[in-house]
């Protein structure tokens, strides 16, 4: 293990997390939130000497593989989170370590999970950094550092590392020039946020629309507002609605759009498949809840925004779907686990997992019923590869061992299993609300502070796609 | 498709059937029971009546693959439950046809899932005839009738339905000579049924100690009073707890001992995991229901007998377990998955397959640390073919696949997530009580008629291990 680089990429992480921090300081200064600034401030310097100091150990050997890449990838996040919370602890908007520790790693994990009861009470600037490690946490952390500093030139590490954070069963054709294709992507998750905040602040507070689309780009869910989005519009629930639903596309499709490939992004079967199940959901539950919302129409608003909200596992709310019919909640449990498209900024296990699974019980019951035939998985006209097959087999499995295995550590609280298990059902797959006791007019002070330190490393497993998280915890990995 | 062979295995099932029932008849009998005599005594004429038409349709051609054994086993099974739910509606007994086939389906598929509310109130040749498709059930109705048919002669047809009726994850060296074999295995079935009723007659009436037995052996859990094992003393609360867990063992490993073969039978991966799952499972729960039981030692009988119950699915209560902390609701809930193992006569996913996923899951993780690392899955010492392996996994993933769905299907019912997420799990995994509405101390009524099949359904994929049931429905089986 090549301790020495790792720490140098942790450092120079700690530097632009500090430097991440400035345009919340700024907000502080502006207000006079004193409370917030010193928060800030305090991390900020502490984040720079930490940051400065692991950059100065030497670094010896160049080596650096699959292994490394993935604790890099693990570690920074663990690090990040922890001193992300830092200014909420100093500034004493939230007393417990724990509950900072757990209100940013869901931030950057864009999961939206929260601890605050009320969250209009929090200063504007740290309201502001909450709501940006959402955006932060969309993209990726460490993709960015990567882009912007010395490292990207070796294409060697910079796929390891691309390959641990990002979201996907494989990192596509983008990736060869890796400075390039990050800009790229870069530029398309800052259009689409651009566009939305134009349509968004003719309708809101510049404020509110800033932190709205931090939320929503992210796929995070973190509101500035007590009532959340419901405290908005029915024009500003649409355009939120359909820009969920937007950052839940593989981005690489947009990419293929602005090289004019209209034929090539279409012909996505993920992109199909998400859609399909969108509809599907979206009719199914506005049926379902039509008697309680009183007309089909306004049936369909609530539905079309919740789903969206749930598949793209941004966990924004405008109505109490925990009171909701039986069939509607179940739905949205499980809608919770597809998630949206790989490469993009949304959680869960991703649609194209969801569909190679579909295709796997395909060809295992065609093999059931003709022993003898020899047959591929197909995805978009092409066979997979069967280590692609193999791996994406082992990681559905890992996921549901990891699910059942917190659910029981989560039961150990004594609450019931509604909400036990939509809890880690929303933080694993990084959506934020769930039923019960932690449904989406509650929030996750129902639980003890170990398990939200657990609900925490669900949160980090579900983003980083098990393995980075993993390792850390696998003795065969640290091995020589 | 080769119909006519189906129809003239399906037409001898239904025979053996109807034979089947004399010893129930019987008992009707003599009891003067008159609604139960006219009730089987019609059934047995029409089981009759039907396997002879079924018998005459001429065969053709001799082919048989594995699409017509999974067909043969997942039609047979479906009929023969039909027809055996025949008697109590013709008697009365039970009113609804729906709810015949669903207690049936419940005996023969060893779920024990009931719809009677007092089941003293049936007469005892029908409360017989009910306990006894249990014990029917458990070593598949299918292998004894290839056992004792002309069939067997030919050794390619019967592979495919032994494959086709058989839990696990292949059939083992046992096959070559399919007679000689199952002779064998129903030798030892026979054998430690004889055992348990020795020694539950010494403290119990002869109907009741036949009829558990009938319930042990098959891992199925009707029972004969209405306050369940519960109404038995301690002493036979302990020889069912080892009786279960007996018959929850590879019957292979029973064979090998016989053999002498100590060594070989005790390397046997899947029984120290079964037996591990077993001890943690039951300390763990012990531990947690201490409080409510007022001792260490109570709570240890209770855990013990219930865990039991509940991994070898046999689904027999002794306590109402459903007032027990989440803790040990949750871990039930998850072991009714894990269930007992292969070639044994009880349900689950069976433990072979959780341990392969495990190595499956261990497997990518080492590939996601060392990409060029090449890895065999071993087992018992022995390196598992990749084509198993693919097996395992497709079969996990349309195990989940079902399961999710028939959640959804269930929650039109409205009931609330911890009853309808338990149902299906305690029918897909052949256990029988639930949580919540569908209990251990009450029963499915709560279900509509609708859902009621659709568990039916529920408890074959689980005993039939999915593809002789989901054949049926796949078009693809029925092309030429």
């Amino acid at each position: 293990m090549n301790i020495a680089v790792i720490c140098r990429i942790l450092g120079l992480s700690l530097e632009v997390e500090g430097a991440f921090m400035l345009p919340a300081l700024g907000i502080g200064l502006y207000k006079g939130e004193w409370g917030g600034v010193a928060g800030l401030s305090a991390t900020m310097a502490v984040l720079l000497l930490c940051g400065l100091i692991l950059r100065r150990i030497p670094v010896k050997r160049s080596e650096f593989y699959a292994r490394e890449g993935l604790v890099t990838v693990g570690l920074t996040w663990v690090v990040l989170s922890i001193f992300g919370g830092l200014p909420f602890f100093i500034s004493r908007d939230i007393p417990s370590f724990v509950d900072c520790f757990f209100e940013t790693v869901s931030g950057f994990t864009t999961t939206g999970a929260s601890i605050i009861p009320a969250v209009e009470a929090l200063p504007k600037s740290l309201l502001y950094w909450r709501s940006f490690t959402n955006w932060l946490g969309g993209m990726g952390v460490l993709v960015f550092v990567l882009a912007v500093s010395s490292f990207a030139e070796n294409s060697g590490d910079t796929l390891y590392l691309l390959r641990a954070e990002s979201p996907g069963i494989k990192v596509g054709k983008l990736v060869p020039r890796m400075r390039k294709s990050s800009t790229i992507l870069y530029a398309i998750y800052f259009g689409l946020s651009l566009a939305e905040f134009i349509l968004l602040v003719i309708d809101m507070p510049v404020f509110d629309a800033l932190c709205t689309v931090f939320a929503t780009g992210g796929t995070g869910g973190f509101s500035v507002r007590n009532a959340g989005i419901a405290a908005y519009s029915v024009y500003s629930q649409r355009v939120i609605t359909l820009f969920m639903l937007l950052f839940s596309v593989n981005f690489s499709v947009y990419y293929l759009l602005l090289l004019r490939k209209l034929r090539v992004a279409l012909h996505n079967e993920e992109l199909w498949a998400f859609v399909g199940i969108y509809v599907f959901s979206t009719l199914v539950i506005a049926a379902d809840i039509t008697k309680l919302m009183g007309s089909f129409a306004t049936a369909l608003h609530h539905s079309a925004f919740t789903v969206s909200s749930i598949i793209s596992t941004t966990g924004f709310a405008i109505s109490d779907f925990d009171t909701w019919p039986w069939l509607s909640k179940t739905m949205l449990v499980f809608i919770m686990f597809i998630g949206a498209c790989a490469g993009s900024t949304g959680g869960g296990i991703k649609v194209v997992r969801a569909l190679l699974a579909f295709k796997i019980i395909r060809r295992g019951t065609r093999r059931a019923i003709h022993p003898q035939e020899v047959r591929m998985v197909h995805m978009d006209g092409e066979a997979v590869e069967e280590e692609t097959v193999d791996s994406v087999s082992a990681f559905l499995l890992v996921y549901v061992m990891l699910f059942v295995g917190a659910v029981l550590l989560l039961s150990l609280d004594h609450l019931d299993f509604t909400t036990t298990f939509s809890a880690v059902a929303a933080c694993l797959n990084n959506i934020g609300p769930a039923l019960g006791k932690a449904g989406p007019m509650l929030n996750y002070n129902c639980f003890s502070q170990p398990s939200k330190v657990l609900l925490s490393f669900a949160m980090l497993f579900g983003r980083l796609e098990v393995y980075p998280m993993l390792v850390l915890f696998v003795p065969a990995a640290w091995k020589k």
